[in-house]
């Protein structure tokens, strides 16, 4: 759902702009935590034993509090030859163009997470998902999946999130409000890609540098 | 690290075997959250105002503590006609064979996740990674990836959590001694794209059901 992908994601993607790899370098990158989620304690930045990383441990119980990335999935929906694009309605990037995608949960694959969230986001139903990009951003701590997918039929809506959803051309596409350089590489990949009708899986990191760059 | 791999998913992997998917199925799915991490306080089970799914939110400063699924990264490790795996040191599936992968730490990419675990499992460097398979495990919430890699040198040896470390010619892969469902996909469809020259990216779920089959 896009409040929770926006509840978690959106503050960080806001502050890219303003941020360097080095600044984004903290001891454990993450949310910090203060108190243990187990017994309440106080908890503590430390190296375990058998570890060689600071975790959040517990001064109480000792518990070790693993921080991991998050996957972000979503999908590239093709219908004709145009593509589906949403325009956000809620910071961050309010008013920019992206594809459908938000965190993946608990208890689904990437595959119906990128599904979901395009019902979510543009009331739209896809099929013959494949996945196609995969962007590290490690200095966020997220994956970005994207899956190149049909759309249904033609039938989509502003979900709740999303102020308006449309079909582009290529020679439509709003580059310059793209919300996400994620979604700028995924098209820029679509429409090179679709002169061959060849479509490898694309897997790169996107770099804080980069991002800030291109938000300038 | 792998005290990290074993802590976190370890424990869920083993109990695979007496599990369905039922029975994997509850309010959140992960582990249960009794403090808020943020303030102490107590913490509740409920669907947040705008969400639709059931969270755990701090009844005192109200804030949502949302569980997302992880990344297993991994390596197949080549070397000439030979891959390379590792007999595992410790439980579970103490004894048996996997290829070398642990959890996605925050601050790396996938594949620097994948070679940073063949260099603690295994001593191994490794180069010219290829995404090769993802696997979703939706009843323990994890995302699998392997990554076909070359060994830089034929110099390896068991790290701290590996028994023995082996190169293997497909007519001796130890099929019946394998650790986990994702590590024998891998290697099969390893095997089966090599007589082609071609590894396309594979994308699949594996189920508990199939992972208890496998098990009996």
């Amino acid at each position: 759902m896009l409040a929770n992908f926006f509840q978690q994601a959106g503050s960080q993607q806001s502050l890219l702009a303003d941020r360097t790899c080095d600044q984004a370098t903290t001891a454990i990158k993450g949310i910090a935590m203060k108190f243990c989620s187990q017994c309440g304690g106080s908890i503590i930045e430390r190296v375990p034993d058998g570890d060689n990383r600071r975790r959040f441990v517990c001064a109480s119980c000792d518990t070790i509090h693993y921080q991991n990335p998050r996957i972000v999935a979503g999908c590239l929906p093709v219908w004709d030859e145009r593509v589906l694009l949403c325009r956000r309605a809620i910071e961050p990037r309010r008013g920019y163009w992206t594809l459908p995608a938000g965190f993946m949960e608990n208890g689904e694959t990437v595959q119906q997470a990128a599904e979901r969230e395009t019902l979510e986001e543009a009331c739209a139903r896809v099929m013959d998902l494949q996945l196609y990009t995969l962007f590290d951003l490690p200095h966020i701590n997220q994956v970005y999946m994207f899956f190149r997918a049909e759309l249904v039929d033609e039938r989509f809506c502003a979900g709740d999130e999303s102020l308006e959803v449309r079909l582009f051309r290529q020679v439509d596409i709003p580059w310059s409000e793209l919300a996400f350089p994620t979604v700028g590489r995924t098209l820029e990949y679509f429409f090179a890609d679709r002169v061959q009708q060849a479509f490898p899986v694309r897997n790169e990191a996107i770099e804080a540098m980069r991002v800030a760059r291109k938000q300038v």
